[in-house]
């Protein structure tokens, strides 16, 4: 019923080797230590600055009104997740993003459970009007955002990763956003000039959690930090090394319990070997409207 | 001085094998993976999110007027804790309950310190008004939540367990509440039809933690959801469930730190047989006003 | 550029044997569990009110205004973190200050992040002027609070320890406070009557989580419950016993993420032999404006 939409910017670019870019990334990540701004529902500010302290950045979590915008201008980059749309941080929200756009501050919308809530519904399109440098979410929250920009499905469709990548990449083109983030079994990244990149690293036990995706929105935002120009890539790169060490955390886990502190042991210890040893990407090559993309694979099965 | 009220409902009922049916319900929890809207205070937020997460249950902390209705007439579930009393989540707490109310959702409401401090005990006071499912407290909430109701004794009076068993069958058999779940360090569950029970699982560690109890009143939700018709089940099976795998977890652990992944972990991974195997449950047999009850045991001391 | 003042009460003056006099506080702690009044950040709530029930005091987290005051004066100590300086709270801070002083009731501001950000920076401001009993932060915040009061440097100048030294010592002596914890690599205690003490425990991990410093100043506020009228002795007592629980905690974390609850268990386990044994704490033997300290050392190094 949906026919895939050309990938904007992939003509003619070589794929780039994702994990070894990855793991140059979370080597300047490491030197630069970024600070991310974080406006984020209750449930999950603490494991979202664990895990930016972890991976070697560092958390601010500046939520209130007449501190977020100024602090949103000198911060390394912004993430605004709609989770619990208090009247507070919904307005420090607001405000944050639109100083993170005027001086040029990268910045990541995680519209959390978009769709048939309205408050969060009404901020998240408030938000995405801003048009943030990467926004993340599942399929559904994906869809139920951009289909409505879109004019076209919603919330109620059984939302699926590849009808997401339709409505990713037609933001991405029209340039409402820098770079679409899709989360699930297989994470799909799509910007211009990055096309359309599928990781396939993570752990069940990322659902088994909360603040599981959450948190990655974070982490796209501290790559962001160190690769403002390219959304595509801090996309990517936030996805990889996230689902990466969640990978190798949950090799020792127990179950969820234990997979969470493992977890951000394995952020703080992950090596660039680590990266490209276990990373599993792959780009669209030649992508057409409505044929099966063809994939290269970058990254070796461990 | 109190003399005990007759056990609703107990005569000529046979005692359920709670154990054996706590597996049944834990079965069917996670098979149906009920959503529970929870409304709870910001410092168990995430615990509470994790312990549903890992129990099989799915969770969702909708807690902004003009959301918070709507979502709790499509939850499965709903928990309202009143730990943390702000205005926005104290006006969504009765605008939900009053759904959850006319949409037939079962509810839980956690009285957390009610009694002499006045925000939080003129917010229970109204939430229990609208005769929550379960009421899960411990014996000092409990005491000031429903002696007052009552016209009885106040929160000033050193609060047992066995005190809570007399408001707690006034209040089940008046239909205040469907059930009554009093926490201590042997839980007592109250509702007509299921008479009294009590539940001798658990550990210290569960109050050196922070959530513990509040945690478990997010379990009863999500039993709810699979029994909504028998609130008395939800508290038993969910108490069970709970204290079961905290009893389990704190074997391994070093200490109250440890201890809290340990549990999830054994929330996720906790058997039916476990729960056969370790459930201490006693039922009240023949009570009668100003006698003591004569108990009969269900399940093996591991 | 700046002179070092004098050592306010410490002229004639034995200095104490600190790890002795903290493993006495710490079993005091443990025999009295005082309950501890916390309005702290959203972020830290929970693992603050775990490091105070591991320690073996109680935590309550009363932050909503008209409970927050009249909590205060029946509360064993207090708490008042501006991290997350929400409307609600930030009422709700001075409420219990204020009362807490009227009651004298201990309490302790961990003034974060204060300096350029106005909505905190005013408020610490404000709960300054109500004379806490001991101010916690790290150099830089305690320098960009004292700074102002003291006419001195600003928030914008590379704050290090021993600057912090001299505000704290002058703040101290006039009484702003009580006394001043510099939280750091070396954290350096001043009050009147107890001198400078620096303690060197600690672990690098501390930086890499959320809340270690927030925690901290929880654990201060427990000891000067017990010892309220020696505010220097709680906030050195406690800087030892929570730095002494996490570098024993680091010696067996695979990172920040195992950290955390292997610090929690070393709270609950900590012994007074293990506090002799593994504490190095420092005192100014004989200040003198603009010379350098001389040390004497309590405390042997593993």
């Amino acid at each position: 019923m949906h026919t895939a939409a050309p990938v904007p910017g992939s003509a003619g670019t070589p794929s780039p080797d994702w994990p070894a870019r990855t793991a140059t990334l979370l080597e300047e990540v490491r030197a630069r230590s970024p600070l991310v701004q974080c406006i984020t529902n209750t449930v999950v500010q603490n494991v979202t600055a664990n895990v930016l302290l972890a991976l070697g950045a560092s958390a601010a979590m500046v939520d209130v009104t007449t501190e977020a915008g100024p602090f949103a201008r000198v911060a390394d980059a912004l993430l605004v997740n709609t989770g619990t749309p208090h009247p507070e941080p919904r307005a420090a929200s607001v405000e944050a993003a639109t100083a993170a756009v005027e001086a040029r501050t990268p910045w990541v919308l995680d519209p959390v459970a978009v769709g048939s809530l309205p408050v969060r519904t009404a901020l998240a399109h408030d938000l995405l009007a801003l048009r943030p440098t990467v926004l993340r979410g599942n399929a559904s929250e994906v869809l139920a955002l951009l289909g409505a920009a879109d004019g076209g499905r919603g919330v109620d469709s059984t939302a699926a990763t590849d009808e997401a990548r339709t409505a990713a990449l037609r933001a991405s083109d029209g340039r409402l956003v820098g770079a679409v983030a899709v989360s699930g079994p297989v994470d799909l990244l799509v910007a211009p000039g990055t096309g359309v990149v599928r990781v396939a690293n993570g752990t069940p036990l990322l659902t088994r959690i909360t603040g599981g995706g959450c948190a990655l929105g974070a982490v796209i935002a501290a790559f962001a930090a160190v690769t403002p120009d390219d959304p595509g890539a801090a996309a990517v790169a936030g996805t990889v090394v996230h689902t990466v060490a969640a990978e190798l955390a949950a090799r020792d886990a127990g179950g969820p319990g234990t997979f969470q502190p493992l977890l951000l042991d394995r952020l703080a210890s992950l090596t660039p070997d680590d990266v490209v040893r276990v990373a599993r990407v792959t780009t669209e090559s030649a992508p057409s409207p409505g044929t099966e993309p063809a994939a290269t694979t970058a990254g070796v099965r461990p």
